[in-house]
């Protein structure tokens, strides 16, 4: 059975009983199949008063089958950087119970009081906390994993056990090379189709993308979630949940900040054509932009507050390198969030802050709004100084 | 016997001829034990037609013995890497017959017909091929092995196969912590310690400095030589050997390029103190400034037309790009050259180019020199945007 799809619930909870002691109360446990992903399996078993998740991957894409391919890795690497995370930031990860290798699965936290942050931005949710949460849950992970905190050779040898090729690859390619040219898995609503061409001939554009592409491939900085969008966050009116990281490896810290902040401002993109009076939508753009400047200004404070605690390299707790760290790790942030944008509205994989504006030329003003942002984002990101500075250029566009 | 040192000469015989058939007459082969070095023991097999080398590594540092441990991975790494670098550039290195890792030892080609690089350079020697020479080694070994020729799944394999930490902890300590601060691990000479004060109390030297480690420890682009400095090489009128790669590593390529431009710049601030015409050590000052332009030329040539023959990635491909990665690559490796010179002017492990000066007044000029032209190239880095700009630094100082 080993590597095996569950063959039925009976064998799910079974899979719960013996590795888990969680339930006070066994015989009423049943099964649901929760999982909207594209990917993985995911199982929540509950008698009504407790329940926990189960999460499966099979060496294949769920949604496509055995066509495609997937190393079985990518659930131990999802499983351990939980873990990981958890040590470090315990209120913003669920608690993994077990992590069983021969089944490719783990046991953790159901979460299910929380509310997909996607869709919390669609519906103009104010989450007065988020912008914190993040920034404690960016500063928390980024620096316990990173030089900043952990000698040489436990660095190198979680740079080792986090390699994880099949999933940096489809980044490598979704992110920084598709969207930059007329590639056949692009989706280009036909409104959109002149901006996307006058894009994929930009070539200073496509050597700042370059850029961004390489330090990804190569800045080994700290452990990565690697897919930080709005989907991956789960929210309620006072906590903060972030999931799902199998993309997890070592990378530049600005991908995963790059990559939220990016979500926070595809939202604020679609804002213009999703439905609602002006004057809300008006005053939930000013909540995103002010849950960016939360956001850095908590990384920001904690993070140098972490380095002055903890640091044990007296050449990287020097004050004028952390600022300057700090400083660049933002401008690179700035980067990524455009490599965001503009994958999210002419890449293959688009989101329902944009789709689910329904009149296709109402939707085209976001999209356009969005790929200017974006391209902006990517060719000015030296001269971003400031979440004050992002304010400006976003009100610019 | 594993792992344990050659108890004497008929096992090291023994041990090459069971893994070589180089030999055609073995009844006259005898040993020389030849390892000038500190850390390894080195031998000659030979018959007086024809010799090989063995090269053995035991789990702690020769000249200290079993009270400073290193790992032996270091063995695998380094015949491994002559190997790789083998396959890109067959000319530049020693091949290698036979690698046991039972024994941690290979045996390799005797390069005995040439000499240290050093030491040809102490001695004026005009080499004119030099600077061709090791431009081409760099561009070739550090192409192939980037994320400019290989795959992801490759690339990503690679790296965690020469992760390194005991080495990497070494440069990590002795070229960017040390001689930045008043370490008892440094060396300096008495007419020099106001001069290493003030050095000491450079702060933006100091974050310079850190940046420059942060990137060696984090910027994983090629597998790297990584103590490529003047005894490293080995050298005759019409051929160059780079030699002892056991520092190997995924590293910045900027790495390795300043640091050889960092030692031929050594010897040019020792030929103020060292014996001969002025008129002599003039012209060869000039020599190595010529070395240096020809070194640089040839690698960007080199790896421009390595990037646009075998690249198979069309993101890094774009010329834009390849031509943004050599220019950032230049500035990179004059900070490394920098601080080359500085560790070796008042870190712990000096060179014979400044040390055989032995009037300590005559050589703190040299020394001087050396730490205000490593300063001036660590700082000023961004802006040396050529080898013409580097030497009229290097006049101005």
């Amino acid at each position: 059975m080993t590597n095996a799809k569950f063959a039925n619930d009976a064998e799910i909870i079974e899979f719960v009983l013996s590795n888990t002691a969680l339930f006070t109360e066994t015989k009423t446990l049943r099964v649901e199949e929760i999982g909207d992903g594209n990917i993985n399996f995911v199982y929540r078993v509950t008698n009504d008063q407790q329940s926990v998740i189960v999460k499966q991957a099979l060496p294949y894409i769920r949604i496509i089958g055995e066509g495609w391919p997937l190393s079985l890795d990518r659930i131990r690497i999802e499983a351990q950087c939980l873990k990981e995370e958890g040590l470090w930031a315990a209120d913003y990860v669920p608690d993994v119970y077990c992590f069983d290798q021969a089944r490719s699965a783990f046991i953790m936290e159901d979460i299910g009081d929380h509310e997909n942050l996607r869709h919390a931005l669609i519906a103009r949710r104010v989450l007065p906390e988020l912008g914190r949460h993040l920034g404690e849950f960016l500063a928390e992970t980024l620096f316990h994993t990173s030089d900043f905190y952990l000698d040489n050779e436990q660095k190198k040898a979680a740079v080792a056990d986090y390699i994880n090729p099949d999933l940096c690859k489809i980044t490598e390619e979704l992110f920084f090379w598709d969207p930059f040219c007329d590639h056949e898995r692009n989706s280009v609503s036909p409104p959109l189709k002149e901006a996307a061409e006058t894009l994929w001939q930009d070539d200073s554009l496509k050597v700042e993308a370059a850029k961004l592409k390489y330090h990804f491939m190569n800045d080994a900085q700290a452990l990565l979630h690697a897919d930080l969008h709005s989907g991956s966050v789960f929210v309620k009116a006072d906590g903060t949940k972030v999931i799902d990281p199998e993309f997890a490896f070592y990378g530049p810290m600005s991908f995963d900040i790059g990559s939220i902040i990016g979500n926070l401002l595809i939202n604020f993109a679609g804002q213009l054509g999703l439905e609602g009076e002006a004057e809300e939508k008006q005053a939930y753009r000013e909540y995103l932009l002010a849950t960016i400047d939360t956001l850095w200004a908590t990384f920001h404070t904690r993070f140098k507050a972490l380095v002055s605690e903890q640091c044990k390299d007296p050449v990287f707790a020097t004050v004028g390198f952390v600022d300057a760290f700090i400083a660049h790790t933002w401008h690179e942030s700035m980067g990524y969030a455009g490599t965001e944008l503009i994958r999210r509205t002419v890449g293959l994989a688009h989101v329902a802050d944009l789709d689910s504006i329904e009149d296709i030329h109402v939707r085209a003003v976001s999209e356009k709004f969005a790929l200017d942002l974006g391209s902006a984002l990517i060719k000015q990101r030296q001269d971003i100084k400031s979440p004050q500075i992002l304010r400006a250029l976003v009100q610019a566009i």
